[in-house]
């Protein structure tokens, strides 16, 4: 199993903003998760990935991919103080959930 | 309040490398934290703050003075399969706890 973070690579965000953005949705998908799933998870290592995609179009596209799938996502909106504009949406959060399922979803995008 | 994550900077980790470990920290962070101290920091909108830190000594001497000043910690180890040296400390995360307590502390870091 593993958690995967889905980042917009269009709006050129600083290593440290993407990764307090990815911690965001780490710990939103970590509550939204099946108590089965988190033990069945961190048994595994805890694994998380994070892919890249160009927009917030194709991301919100995938969003609506992986609900048809019953996969759990969570939305990242960023509070704007710095970077990016007020609300804008930054990550994508899936999982945890099989490799396989998810790949299905996001075999398309590449590592960040 | 906050969460901090303190990243080593001599790792040369990629970006997706220091925001996957980042994720592993704010759950680990968040798993050993009371209660009231999670919902008083998601009622003030669960900031998290990314520094950088030169090495592992001074990482783990840093570790040691929260935990003189009784602020609770994490240490992220890499599995290594990937980037860096298998085992090797990648990440510490703090709190969350007080702004001005963790800036005691971390006050000298500058931002990732």
């Amino acid at each position: 199993m593993k958690q995967v973070f889905v980042v917009r690579s269009d709006l050129k965000m600083g290593k440290g903003k993407i990764a307090a953005q990815v911690a965001h949705a780490a710990i939103e998908c970590y509550k939204k998760s099946a108590r089965d799933d988190i033990i069945r998870w961190e048994s595994e290592g805890s694994k998380k990935v994070v892919l890249k995609i160009s927009g917030e179009d194709d991301l919100l596209h995938l969003r609506r991919v992986c609900s048809a799938r019953h996969l759990k996502t969570c939305i990242i909106h960023d509070a704007g103080l710095t970077q990016v504009e007020p609300g804008s949406i930054t990550v994508l959060g899936i999982g945890p959930a099989d490799d396989e399922e998810i790949d299905r979803v996001t075999g398309h995008l590449k590592m960040m």
